[in-house]
């Protein structure tokens, strides 16, 4: 077999931009945000655009249809005589409040190299890097299948995902899955994780009257339903220090070791460049380990908003009548969501009786190993792609889908982010950069080489 | 001094109907919201209504300005040989989203004799009713004096109430103050209070980053401010039970006397009207005299609303950068705001140094005597109004103007207020209703024209 043709790569990878940019910009003007019945039409005109991209690149495409959003998959190449590897994105994206934006979010705004828009890093970005470099490494004959699995519901915690592939397992066949939608330690530390963090979405909500009623007439009396939820909150964990106060909620989790302590120290993470990286002033905790084991090995508890009440100008003095909280937890392995729920609505009862918890979305915790060929593959490449060797981590985000391939195809999962935490993940002003493309093409044909020559056992 | 005519006040209650809807329907159609800067312009409308009706009944009206909204006074008969009273309301209103109105707030949907509006109960409606009263009052002769106050910050707290009418004290001179703002045990149960709660309003926010940051990626290492607040509210008090934790809070309080009490249970007041009229579901406390002393004679903890989350549609698994909480308590007498406030700035900094806690407005409580002649003809000029025995209770409400004036005129005050529990004061679908203004009209004139006799002491 012959070696991977660099000149011709650097080649490709420069007339790569232009084509890079028109993809992108029309993928940002589709307000893709799957958590927001408002845009059911978007998410669909994405989901063309998504199988047309395919299509015209050659590809075998099918889309499956969910109760909620499709999922656009498709496969190029089918010579049984060579490895396949799965490539896995999203194309759909958090919501985007214009506020806090100096461009509009669903408009790409190019500056410099760099790439405005709400989903422009996470994940259309990476998606199409992924998409051109499976192009070039078809053009240049690495014999390797490609099978894309394109999803339009991870923001929302991918509850259709599992069922729809389960019926596809055939044609989803393959031999290992890269994934592209994590995050570098920062902009000159590349980082591969190993294991990631599951997620529980779930709201709990109270009410206690049919209307907003006045609180000199019956405060005192009157129960507070956003009151009651603060209590609530407070009992499920302390906000002081994130320690998550639902009994059983640690039992049994996987406490790295070590070894792992250590490598996570050597990752290059420094708290300066994480806090400025995500416009934090300070942190609950002042040493390295602590952050990195609560960021990447700990379960949280988290509450992201409480409605019921009223945040207009000054101060209305009502009693709401109901309020509700959205909180989620990061669930780490060993924990398992169901039970987690179970937990968290158990606990919540006793301490409120007419607390209503309802579950949004699960994610189950995913925890590989960090050595193998596929692995030692992907360090190599991202060594070629960026002139630097990454640091072997876990990524405290989730990403449901991962577990899901990984269960139903029984193959390795390979994660190959190209963000950097500047570039603001679910944040006002989100960006991309065509550095990473550039790199990133290049560690993905390298990847795709190297993983060509990997054969099956037996 | 003849009698009262009743005859003639009965034919000039039925005259005014007409005049007195197009008055609210003006009145109600200027959405006079004095908390929210974007209705400023509204309530200067109101303002120059206001005049304008005063004029047009012939007093000698002044416009006080002041650095938020201005106060209209004025002042109807002039002799020296005659009492004057001095009728305090207010004219603007609580915010109105429009959800949750079976009508627009700011058009005034009449039918079978209820007036449906934002404002129509508190406080336009009562308003009106003492203004066409004492319109008839003079007509008749009763020999009397008026000055009418009318505020346009009462639902912002009166911020500059004191300070403006300090310099009008001589304008102001009176023999005693009638203030029309509060509201019955029930539809069958007039109520006259003689306390009314104090009312401190702040904001608590605490800024931990400078935008959303992902929960995934920070979560466990970053500090949530939601959280954070959620566990301050809940150190400052019980949601359950409402007690409030701030150390010194309670000190020196003025528990009613089982006099008072008893008069409490006399009241008429039963849970079951209380929880229908304020469509409450279940109350903290089972027992009667329970609640009654929540609502009338203990002080409270609120909190209103909390804002910098996410609360748009599904959950977004972000960590706000910052957050807010409206919060409020209820005072009785003997507590001191400016020393509750202080309180409350201690004990949220010592709980948490990145508190910034900010008052919004202050009132005092006050407590006036059960007793003495202005009160016996209030009584008997409800018997006369609406052929009912009022209860004599304390009032859970605050309107701060009543300290203000009773302090700078050296003057007794007393309620008439004619509301109904079930008009909703700050509600959606508030309204106010003919019956009231007809047994109101009757009321106030019966009781002018009692105190047109009271001869002032020395």
């Amino acid at each position: 077999m012959a070696e991977l043709d660099e000149k011709r790569l650097n080649s490709y990878v420069r007339r790569a931009r232009k084509p890079f940019e028109t993809m992108l910009r029309r993928l940002v003007e589709i307000p893709s945000v799957s958590a927001d019945a408002a845009h059911k039409k978007d998410v669909e005109a994405a989901a063309i655009l998504a199988s047309g991209m395919l299509k015209e690149a050659g590809a075998n495409v099918k889309r499956l249809e969910t109760p909620g959003h499709p999922l656009v998959i498709g496969r190029l190449g089918e010579d049984p005589a060579h490895p396949t590897v799965l490539l896995y994105n999203h194309l759909d994206v958090q919501p985007a409040e214009k506020e806090g934006w100096e461009s509009d979010p669903f408009e790409l705004a190019v500056k410099k190299g760099r790439y405005m828009g709400r989903g422009t890093t996470d994940d259309k970005g990476p998606a199409l890097t992924a998409f051109l470099a499976a192009q070039h490494a078809r053009a240049v004959g690495i014999p390797l299948n490609f099978c894309f699995v394109w999803e339009f519901e991870e923001e929302m915690g991918s509850p259709h995902f599992d069922k729809a592939l389960r019926a596809e397992k055939e044609f989803l066949q393959t031999d290992s899955i890269l994934v592209s939608d994590t995050v570098w330690i920062s902009r000159s530390k590349p980082a591969i994780p190993f294991g990631i963090r599951g997620l529980l979405t779930a709201t709990l909500s109270i009410e206690t009257g049919s209307r907003d009623a006045h609180s000199g007439l019956v405060g005192g009396a009157a129960r507070n339903p956003l009151g009651e939820l603060c209590r609530l909150i407070s009992q499920c964990y302390d906000a002081a220090t994130g320690e998550v106060k639902i009994p059983g909620f640690y039992d049994g989790i996987l406490i790295p070791g070590q070894e792992e302590i250590d490598g996570f120290l050597e990752s290059g993470f420094t708290i300066t460049g994480f806090k400025k990286a995500h416009g934090l002033k300070r942190l609950r905790f002042s040493e390295t380990d602590a952050v990195l084991k609560a960021i990447w090995s700990r379960p949280t508890f988290e509450v992201h908003g409480l409605s019921g009440g009223y945040t207009g100008e000054g101060v209305k003095t009502i009693v709401p009548p109901q309020a509700e909280a959205k909180v989620s937890m990061r669930l780490v392995p060993r924990q398992e969501p169901k039970q987690i729920f179970a937990r968290l609505r158990d606990f919540c009862k006793a301490q409120n009786g007419d607390v209503k918890v309802t579950l949004e979305a699960m994610l189950d915790p995913y925890l590989a190993s960090a050595k193998g060929e596929h692995m030692e593959a992907a360090v190599e490449a991202m060594v070629f792609g960026f002139q630097t060797k990454p640091a072997l981590v876990r990524e405290g985000g989730s990403i449901g889908a991962v577990v899901s391939l990984n269960r139903l195809l029984n193959a390795p999962v390979v994660f190959l982010g190209l963000s950097l935490p500047e570039h603001g993940y679910h944040a006002p002003n989100e960006y991309f950069e065509w550095r990473q493309v550039q790199g990133g093409i290049r560690t993905f044909v390298f990847y795709f080489d190297r993983i060509s020559r990997i054969r099956p056992l037996g």
